[in-house]
């Protein structure tokens, strides 16, 4: 087969006429496919349902440390909750502030905590002329929306397979003392699936911020959520890293168990340096009187406050997610490589895989998809302020949908990319 | 028998001494009792046990509309969790929106919101020299916290037995734009125990505020929590009443069912004008992804969806603190009333009693209390600033200890206030 780039003007128009066939064939199928966001199946929330049964009203709900869970109090989390999560995110218990159900809402209150009151002492970012981030792109859409929230300027940085480009993290960060933060999806990246090589975690733990009020929001969503037992990304701890490195007040890291337990009925944490820990912890006496402890106590018990049983857990999802991910590769492998249109990456867990459309390409692909029925994260979604600068990036979430839908909905989304990839091509023939 | 007031030296002294003896017998006693929050005792606790039952593995969780509650998605709440949160607060489902577990952390996100964006277009509360929020005194300690952690100015306003002083409050809110919101409990209040008067809630819906972003802050904690079947406060509604004054966007009202299944494990919630749950739902899609549905679904049907059940579940709640609400009663009847020391509220309904002790001896009783082992709230807690400008009111929460503890404990605070009293009186003479 040739690459559509080979191809002669007659050859690429025949293939838009059979492709805009198959295009009509799938429009007329009336289809519903959803694959815009990052949830889990029906199937994956079955298997967490046991769930249900862990604590019923014969139960003692009393922490470890005596604490009546159902009662106020507690606001930094039970010590088992803080254990279990601790282990999840290889830091010291006593790191942790267990929270609600939502590491986003952490995260939101992070920002909107510095903005408001600064970072440690520093001066409040409501209170300064410009405040940056700056954003791994192609990135996850819903950390680029909290910063546009509070108008701080959003800097693209390229992310290549290693993590960031590192060079272009070091000169704004050790240079421009407007530059507070960065977006990190370290393991298993949204939406590429890159997990950062120890040499990237390094060098990040050795920036020397030219703002001292700068912070590496480190959102390990993706910690335990591999697809293959035998091929397993790893990330260096990057708080121990920190520390090391001397500053060890420079990293605020979050989880959840969303995808692991029930997406908005989970618990979620975050784990950073006593220093900071003093600061969100007194902030958290004005915010609440307690997150659910009766919810954080039902989830060490599922786990039996193993941490082994957890990474048992996740073996289960990924049974059901890989085939999957697998699938999405081979319709993409089978469809689209040997016309040699688009580029995608591989990854070993996480929840997306990152496609590259032709330049140009994206928006019209997802539009077109669309029509078909086929709902795919919006192009653009993965960059700041909506904006792909090359108009190339979809992000394909492939666990929501069944094995039977997913392959459908990527036959017409190859037939979309195909198809808006040769219409340009003629365009720039003409 | 004489009031302190009407006593002689010799008289005043021969009390002292029996009351210091009777403070060394508490204290020989080594007693630990703590009357300091306004937490539901275990046996109110024990009561909400069923609703751990509600829930299993075998249940259906999708929602009244289709949604799979174990997802992601439904930031604004669930339709029966409106519906069921509406009935409490008396108003329409389409004007509530149900978050997580709290609803102080509504409340905190409401201000912050305020301070870093301001309201439906108003400048947002950090980029002015100045804001303002006034106090209806004594009150809540956690809202004037709220309120003292963004840096906003609190002025007391004095709270009679039908409401805040409105003409205070008119004469702040109507001229002075800097003045952007009141704190009000409305019904039962904490601590007094009062409930607005009709014509109170409507002159709060005719203020004509100087400033177009003033808002009620509308707390109504204790909208349900009647201590009696036959003599129960009632409350207009104030949402309505502002639509009729032509302000319908000047209130919030907030509301959870921390005091109604388990504090810290219930669901909480925000009702308020179209144009204002605009603001809010938009804020919340940058905040969370969703909060916890399957516990919105747990309170729903451990009610059966209906305000009836509820109400008569209150009424368990009721029948075990209504005997500790008389008990102190009872003892301060007994104990100080004769001798005309301090004052005190008898509330019908929420979780506390205002005590007011002669000018200047509230914190050396409450330190004296302390001391004996009987822990009450701090006080000038219940004033802005920690500061009561007569050191008179000290909050009695009756509801955590049994009902043997808390008649010990009560006699042992009468004791500490008579003693305090005494001294001071004696002082005076010399």
């Amino acid at each position: 087969m040739k690459s559509y780039l080979q191809m002669s003007k007659e050859e690429l128009m025949e293939c838009k006429a059979d492709l805009e066939k198959a295009f009509e064939d799938a429009k007329g199928k009336g289809l519903k496919l959803d694959m815009s966001r990052g949830k889990p199946a029906a199937m994956q929330l079955d298997l967490v349902m046991p769930i249900m049964d862990i604590l019923n009203s014969k139960s003692d709900l009393t922490s470890r440390d005596g604490m009546d869970c159902r009662n106020y109090g507690g606001p930094d989390g039970l010590p088992e909750a803080k254990e279990l999560m601790a282990a999840m995110i290889d830091v010291k218990p006593e790191q942790v502030v267990v929270c609600g159900n939502s590491s986003l809402n952490i995260m939101y209150d992070t920002v909107s905590r510095s903005v408001t009151h600064g970072v440690c002492g520093s001066t409040p970012w409501c209170k300064l002329e410009e405040v940056k981030f700056l954003c791994p792109v192609p990135g996850y859409d819903r950390h680029f929306k909290v910063t546009e929230n509070f108008g701080i300027k959003m800097i693209n940085i390229p992310m290549t397979p290693q993590g960031p480009d590192m060079d272009l993290v070091e000169k704004y960060v050790n240079n421009d003392p407007a530059v507070k933060g960065i977006w990190c999806v370290p393991k298993y990246s949204n939406p590429q699936g890159y997990s950062y090589s120890d040499e990237t975690v390094r060098r990040f733990a050795r920036l020397r911020p030219a703002a001292r009020d700068f912070r590496i929001f480190w959102d390990n969503a993706y910690g335990v959520h591999h697809l293959y037992d035998d091929d397993q990304d790893y990330l260096i701890e990057i708080l121990e890293e920190c520390k090391r490195a001397g500053s060890p007040d420079m990293v605020y890291k979050f989880s959840s168990t969303s995808k692991i337990t029930f997406p908005g009925s989970g618990i979620a944490a975050i784990a950073t340096s006593l220093n900071n820990l003093e600061e969100i912890k007194a902030q958290l006496t004005y915010q609440t009187i307690g997150h659910d402890k009766v919810n954080q106590l039902r989830h060490v018990r599922f786990f039996n406050g193993d941490i082994n049983n957890l990474k048992e857990h996740m073996r289960k999802h990924a049974a059901i997610i890989r085939p999957k991910f697998e699938a999405v590769l081979e319709i993409l492998d089978s469809e689209l490589a040997p016309y040699g249109v688009g580029s995608w990456t591989r990854p070993k867990g996480g929840y997306f895989i990152s496609f590259d459309a032709p330049e140009g390409c994206a928006k019209a692909s997802v539009d077109r998809a669309k029509k078909a029925g086929v709902t795919m994260t919006g192009a653009g979604a993965t960059y700041p302020y909506h904006k792909d600068p090359h108009d190339s990036n979809i992000r394909i979430a492939p666990t929501l949908p069944s094995l039977p839908d997913l392959k459908l909905a990527m036959l017409i989304f190859t037939v979309c990319v195909k198809l808006t990839a040769a219409e340009r091509l003629l365009k720039e023939m003409d």
